[in-house]
């Protein structure tokens, strides 16, 4: 299994503490060792850094704790390889364009017998269940919509997918175009809004706390959706098995359960 | 205008040396200071590093400089924008997906009236001509085919298409699938081949040398194709305008001349 990381806010903002957290569990303390990625979203540019080294031991992931980039929707994964060897092909996120916009995605969990057959407009490039998933997704969503269609007709289909795809394993995902982040729980995942009033945070994976109230101004709002909870004095609150909820400007917006 | 620099090897190469001297161009040696991209390709999977800051002061080419990636293919740009404002997603490279294979591709020069219709599979984010002549690239070989054709039937229609493109204006470009690259020259385009026996180059850029008999083998082959030459002891090769030609394992394989 793997581990997932998302942010989306209604401000430009770091994810550096988060990340401070996240990136000790591709190696030190947690054995997602096979590689990660981490993207940003600035309006509708996208940057993704990949690395196949354990984070806790990569130069890029030095980089990025040390770059504060201000971004609107960020997708972080690190990799525990379940299906398709450790290299950068099957490195998470993966990004495909659709409707003139990036779009992000990354997986934690292992699908079986999913072979979705071959796309007309999307296919993947590496060997995971996940890219699979993806490609699937961006497919199914682009044959039947060639531009974006309105977002409540896009959650619900995506909601619609995403059971499908559960049907074959364990698929809890984020995915975002920059504008709004999609998160889908199959067995783990976790989240907690920030707003003023800001409190102190403290990690559950390092001694480092922040206090949010310094670095935000009262009109921010900050999703973060974790596997694990990142901080071990808040208040997370637990997706069931089978929810997706999206995402905008740090709320949840929309949310599908299952049944 | 832009710099674009790219590499094509037979042996997985890290670029450093050509970098160190490239990136100066973004605001140091020259003035394009627009942002600044690199794209690695590591077999099929593929990485890009983007910054809208200039290249000299980066945090981003100062870990691309101190981290040797070895790639088989590369391609770097360094921006002074024409067209589309300073911004993440108009900066080279672009990426998308054909084939089930990463695509790169970066653009120096200006496209005047140059509005394809928007395409069935790949649509623009941004607002360069450069992102929408590559789209329009992608966007009629993958209408052509469904699957990647023999190289030769794929060559001839890239300098077909680079033709039309360019009789809007200055069409410089260079395009990879990490198995072989593209370049094509509207006005200046350079490139050097480097095997045994190897010997040392010196940067115009900065006083910087290295031997390369020191970090290779006899036989490592690696072609370096930039807009203008980055050594000052070696001879280059330049292209001449209208000419498309197509490197694999570090040489050039097929060549098209205009007329």
């Amino acid at each position: 299994m793997c581990q997932l990381l998302g942010m989306n806010c209604n401000t430009p903002t770091d994810i550096l503490f988060s990340f401070e957290g996240f990136h000790r569990r591709g190696g030190q303390t947690d054995h997602h060792a096979d590689g990660w990625g981490i993207a940003f979203f600035e309006n509708k540019g996208c940057r993704i850094f990949l690395d196949d080294k354990p984070s806790v031991e990569s130069p890029v992931a030095h980089m990025v704790r040390n770059y504060p980039i201000k971004s609107e929707n960020v997708i972080a994964h690190i990799r525990k390889a379940t299906q398709g060897e450790v290299n950068l092909a099957n490195t998470h996120p993966f990004m495909r364009e659709m409707w003139g916009r990036y779009w992000i995605f990354a997986h934690n969990g292992n699908l079986e017998n999913f072979q979705p057959e071959a796309g007309c407009h999307y296919n993947p490039v590496g060997g995971t269940d996940s890219e699979r998933a993806f490609c699937h997704l961006m497919e199914r969503l682009r044959a039947k919509w060639c531009q974006q269609p309105q977002l409540d007709e896009l959650f619900a289909e995506v909601a619609r997918l995403a059971g499908e795809v559960s049907s074959h394993g364990v698929f809890n995902f984020m995915l975002s175009n920059g504008e709004v982040l999609f998160a889908h729980c199959s067995t783990h995942l976790h989240y907690i809004i920030r707003q003023a009033p800001f409190n102190t945070a403290h990690l559950v994976d390092d001694d480092v706390s922040v206090d949010f109230a310094s670095v935000t101004t009262p009109h921010d709002r900050v999703a973060v959706i974790a596997t694990q909870p990142l901080t071990d004095n808040e208040s997370w609150t637990q997706l069931v098995p089978g929810e997706l909820l999206l995402f905008r400007d740090g709320s949840p917006l929309s949310q599908h359960l299952p049944g």
